[in-house]
């Protein structure tokens, strides 16, 4: 029988996972909640998700709306083996799931401290084998470990900087700027760094982040200086060797982000989403040997679906072998190579 | 056997037009022509398309590229019952259509004089039957038509001013601003008024177009005086007796074009495109019995492609009904209502 | 000896206003308060303007942050003739400028209600003369007045359907968006046309309004049915002789606002501003005789400051002929013509 | 005698340098030359720069906009002791300069080869005295020397990594996007690098530029490694004794771009410009001693602009001490510190 699984927020995350889990054959959604009766809720519905409110509060909203619910989150979780937390930062959910005795997946606008284990497929799978309580980080931080990680087993790094040129939100918001500017984060290095470091703890790294006006994807500019020396070809090869990462090419027309997420659209991913990291293979150079430059574009709304994904399985132990859930959900999501 | 349909041009409009006759059962591709070996021309193989070049010129670029074509266009048209000519305006294969005795469909960039037979599904299908040579009008002046023709039909329009605020670039590029201007039409009132005219010839119409700093949709306010008095109520019925509309609410959230874009995401169209016009049904307004205004939004990208497959449908007698060729239309692309 | 000003609210309007009047002979700026230490404080202490905290409550921000005030802006108002407030809409001083005895401008927040007095220097300024509350409306309702006004003279308006293509927010926030989208004022026809009305009752207008991911102007498509027959010529001679517009033409590379924000920049105004309605003189167009259209630019940070100074002439009785107030202004500001 | 100097190109640059030419009192603008008899001929006129056309072939274009030319640039070469070269990139207009026995200084469009000679105020001014051929860098170059160079000379500088974000083109521009797009310049590092050290040879110095959808100002974020250590203070110490740095603070609400140039716009420089690099205090960090970060905002359109009066002054030995010239220049234009 598939694993129960309960999505508390269903939004720009939220939705996603859910759609996600109902393309694998061993975990199904047993339903989402919501704060708000929006349009949202209306299509949840009709995807045929069992609808809950996430509190009582907000039960007479959703009235209001004639949008009909099947009761509220305690209900929702008291059927689930597993919750995929995909709500507003510091929403303060754990005590719910401590009380329903139910696992649970936050994303990476918590903190590491909340779980004391932070998850990448690739990179940690085992150590996340059984786990009560799991955080999947942040796009960003995914994106970077999705690169960093191969290129640390294959040479040795010997440290990074990557600066992160941000999308300022997402497509489906339009209240939120800037139009006309550029904002560094002034704390710098930011916290990304240490948020991979909660992956990969030995990591030499800081980060720089920067927002700009654009909603579609975010960009990294790396600069890695490697402990042994390698060439552009030994570094694509590792690459290669690891997963959910999709090449693009300069050369063929792929001069931007919205390049990539034409790609994507043509690919015909649901939502036109790339859940890979996208990497300019004519953009990755390397100078005297051990001095390693990349570009990658990270897909912020859905790089860490699949990672969620097996998050679950390693939780609920559907799977021991993170090699084969990898590729189970690659297979289940249409993710190449 | 299916109508063998040529596609000459797979950009963005092209692309699309493809893969809806791939949906229908009574039409099929012979083949797509590209002028650039891009990474537009890689997707298209891999849908398994046979590529071809669009001139010899041209075909030393798709050997450079390492991406085999099937020959140029000529090879295709003869190949082909009808071509759908998706290239830049003026590209001029008129001659080389009318050479290969191929019946070919023209986009909104051509001139109506062209062919002298301008093509809207629900509006003038069967004046199309069996033409050699019709143009499917622009995604404005489509967009335009879809709302105003029932309400011609129901209502009757005295008059009709209406204005445009047009995206500026497609999503998939980067080349095109302003980033932060808006640009008018100074020719005022604008050509898209007597584009209108190129399907309904009587109705009253004038248009005004700027150009704004958005990528993803077009907004149209309409203001419309009706021969009789009607209410908002038998507008929105009118409207939903006709087809190729789906309607917002500004109440459940959809505040702009960015929420309208999400659903479509949300609804798993193909690149998450969105086939019809979006209509807010609480942006609908009647002042003093006739004088109605409302707000459209046209998915530029992709709401003339169910058009094409029509035309096709009429042009090679394959239904002669359009009622039911719309549906027909409507059922493989998943358009409701 | 000149009229005591003082300024609540030194931000977007408020700092422009305080510079226009001390441009003036016959007025000076006796304080400025604001609520928040930031940049701009400094910058009004730098200016030489004596700065003043609005409220006692932040008072302690000011002192933490190394700004000395003169006071609050209780203090302010006894030392003062007359008080812009420029403060945001709904603030709620109208209670302390009665118990301080002060006359008061509010802006285009407000609502027209707050004070049955709205006004613009060309229409209405005898009617204002020695008032105690007086509006100066929206940068909008102002521009439509500076067009409409002289041709409801010299050729009578039937009805004004005019459409408002908004700047999403000023060029120097970098908050709010959106970024890629264009979002309808549902509410239509919109508030402005009333407004609109407040200054020039009699007028026959409905108002749409759009908003764009623009920062730097509006842009106004105007349709216009005039009472009798018309020429271009004479419009452009109706408007020649009327105040604070500037003509721009599409021929001599005026394509858009970003250009028409160039002009102001090479012309030397303060801050670049523009206090003037742009016109493009090319984009002026008449069918059927009384039918017309045209295409205006408001420079929504700076467009009311001119019709603040006179508004303050006039309540003070500074001048009596708004006439020859409307030339003292714009002597002092360069405003040519 | 003032030194009579010539504009070729009176765009973005060439206009600004003509204006702080005309403040200076050792050195006057005796003409400006243009290809295109655009808004800006009309506004170089009412300013009173005499002007030519750039060609005998584009004299009829200016004829029939009805604006009266002086005469071509040949003609205005012989009047001239030096010419400022505004114009594109690799116009080519060398030769004849050469064959007009002119000194001439270009901008940071061209090579360093094309004078071997690149010119920084404050870092090589006694290099440039004299000189026949002088380049000014471009506003990026100039920028990233304006901080380094003070560095390097106080505490050594070991290697720097600078990020540029870019602004994809000027705020008068509405042509170019992208309008929601990140463009990353794949050649890294990339070609400013080896433009710093064209003034600072022995800089080890790797640069990335990202293009991003906004007008108004470049963003540097800056790696740079120490060879002795350093606290915040004493490197913003430096900083205050260098010239042409304006010190800004997130903390006092300049939180991105959109802030500075405001503060450009309340301090009322010509145009809004913003001669100095914005550099945030409360954005400068140092960890483990020698690694330092700091953020900096470059107003692309004026930087260059004291430069290239500096470097009259050199190469036309109106002054021999570089250091006396930049007081010189800084008074005339505002600059202030």
């Amino acid at each position: 029988m598939p694993a129960k699984i309960a999505i508390n927020g269903y939004g720009t995350i939220g939705k996603r996972v859910a759609d996600a889990i109902s393309l694998q054959d061993d975990m199904e959604v047993v339903g989402v909640s919501k704060m708000s009766p929006n349009f949202e809720a209306r299509l949840a519905i009709e995807k045929g998700y069992p609808l809950y409110a996430t509190t009582k509060d907000v039960l007479p909203k959703f009235e209001q709306a004639g949008i009909k619910v099947h009761g509220t989150l305690d209900g929702l979780l008291e059927d689930a083996d597993l919750v995929v937390d995909a709500t507003p930062e510091e929403s303060g959910f754990k005590p719910a799931y401590e009380k329903a005795g139910v696992k649970a997946i936050w994303q990476g606008g918590e903190e590491h401290s909340l779980t004391n284990l932070s998850f990448n497929a690739a990179a940690n799978y085992a150590e996340c084998l059984g786990a009560k309580f799991v955080r999947v980080p942040s796009c960003n931080t995914t994106g970077l470990i999705r690169t960093l990680y191969p290129l640390d087993v294959h040479f040795g790094i010997e440290r990074v900087l990557a600066v992160m040129v941000r999308r300022a939100t997402d497509p489906g918001d339009s209240k939120r700027g800037p139009i006309n500017a550029i904002e560094p984060e002034l704390e710098m290095p930011s916290h990304h760094g240490p948020d991979v470091q909660s992956v990969l703890p030995k990591l030499n790294i800081h980060t720089i982040a920067v927002k700009v006006p654009t909603t579609i994807m975010h960009l990294h500019a790396v600069s890695a200086v490697l402990k042994r020396k390698a060439s552009v070809t030994e570094i694509l090869d590792a690459w290669r060797r690891a997963t959910r990462l999709k090449f693009v090419r300069g050369a063929e027309g792929v001069k931007s982000t919205a390049q990539i997420m034409e790609i994507a659209r043509d690919l015909g991913r649901p939502r036109s989403d790339l859940y890979e990291i996208a990497v300019w293979d004519d953009g990755v150079h390397i100078v005297d040997g051990t001095q390693l430059y990349y570009f990658q574009a990270v897909h912020q709304e859905s790089d860490v679906v699949p990672e969620n994904v097996d998050a679950i399985r390693a939780m609920l132990k559907l799977e021991t072998n993170g090699r084969k859930s990898i590729e189970k959900t690659n297979r289940a999501l249409g993710i190449g190579g």
